[in-house]
């Protein structure tokens, strides 16, 4: 595989002097996903971690309810195909081939959802499963970002995190947005991990993909040093999921159900 | 039309204590194309310019060489369509709606170009026709920053900018990665401004379809805050355009054709 950075010559200008440096550069990776010998899908990806994120990726689209659905899955590494055979035809399948696909890094919805798999897949939380504290929030955030370590040389790519009150429990990163998600997703649907009280951490903003997403997973909390948008908050409301952003310093904003976020100070 | 940011309520924590405050968020609004009747994508944008976005997302796919190729365009601002009638049908018009769409926000290339719209219609530019200095390159980055005002109060929108060396010439924001480089691109092709020996100034990561996307609307320079990727790179050779990244206080990053980049230090 591919690595996920590669090292490479740059002209660095600092006050006017130019030197020659080496450089941390991400790679894109293309994977083309074929389902039952039918093109699906092409995304661009960070190169680790392929086949969590096409499990992950088809789960959330409503292609496969889980690993058991998949009769075989193999990776074409150099081509960049990743071949998946379900049990069954999926009766849906039809429909993403024919219908629009969206474009835009924060796409999605019209009407809360534009794809009849969001409708399908999302699902809304009732109650309060998960409390955790102000404290908690940047722990997390810190613990996060901690553990991305190499990835923050080159900026630009996105960490997620699906944790517990207790920590990080699987940090993933990847150069689209959506796709750390999809590796989490499909890590945990592999080794049978429960996605449910859990809490999402993620470096990015939280648009109304985002949002679908973490509900698609079945996250009850996502974190963001960001900021969410309004049609990620209007998805919150409806699917029960409280969304936490700008954790930055010692301040963060709760934007969607507060219940679960406790104010305290660490003393 | 939709406003761009809302208000609204949120509970800020900071320190361990809550307080109510009000919050301006960024909308996300669902832009459906249909070219001639038919669906073709679906893209989430921020609400404003939504027509220069729409002819500049056609053009850089194809779809259009330039203005007079459409013979009626009208928004149906409610349900988020876009109707755009041609004056011929397009040739390439199939190949889009049965091929696979890419879903990430940083999308688009196997071996160079997924789609045979990119080869199309991504120019090689040959020769240097602008150099800058390195200071004009940070002048660049804070004049668009200035004029972005407002939207980084929220946070997570994507700025961008057309200049030459005297300065910003055209300044868009939106949620969507490439949709502020649609809106500059279909402005400049309504309002007949050439895009030849232009600069431009972005945001955000420089991945490969925003570097596809520069060539597309022809400038020779590319300037970022944030990092590129190795395919951008790898494109940006093949293409002949300068990728500048990492600009921030007093440094800069110089990754291809240096020879447009003088380093320049203020006195």
């Amino acid at each position: 595989m591919k690595p996920v950075e590669v090292k490479r010559k740059i002209l660095r200008i600092s006050d006017g002097s130019a030197i020659g440096e080496v450089d941390s550069i991400v790679t894109e990776y293309p994977v083309t996903i074929k389902v039952n010998g039918e093109e699906f899908v092409t995304m661009i990806c960070s190169p680790e971690f392929i086949e969590d994120m096409v499990i992950g990726y088809l789960a959330s689209e409503g292609i496969i309810q889980d690993c058991d659905d998949i009769k075989e899955i193999w990776i074409q590494e150099k081509a960049g195909f990743v071949h998946v055979n379900t049990r069954k035809d999926n009766p849906y399948f039809q429909h993403f081939q024919n219908k629009r696909y969206v474009t835009s890094c924060c796409g999605m919805s019209r009407q809360g959802f534009v794809f009849a798999s969001d409708a399908r897949t999302a699902k809304k939380i009732d109650g309060i499963h998960v409390q955790i504290t102000s404290d908690k929030c940047f722990s997390l955030m810190n613990d996060m970002q901690s553990r991305a370590g190499v990835f923050h040389q080159t900026g630009g790519v996105h960490n997620a995190a699906l944790c517990d009150e207790n920590g990080v429990i699987l940090c993933r990163m990847d150069i689209g947005r959506h796709n750390a998600l999809d590796k989490i997703y499909g890590h945990c649907l592999k080794n049978n991990i429960s996605v449910h009280n859990k809490i999402l951490v993620f470096s990015g903003r939280i648009s109304s993909e985002i949002l679908i997403k973490t509900a698609k997973i079945g996250c009850e909390i996502v974190l963001s040093k960001s900021a969410p948008t309004e049609l990620a908050l209007k998805l919150a409301e409806e699917l029960g999921i409280t969304v936490v952003g700008f954790i930055r310093d010692s301040s963060l904003n709760v934007y969607t159900y507060p219940q679960r976020i406790i104010p305290e100070r660490n003393i």
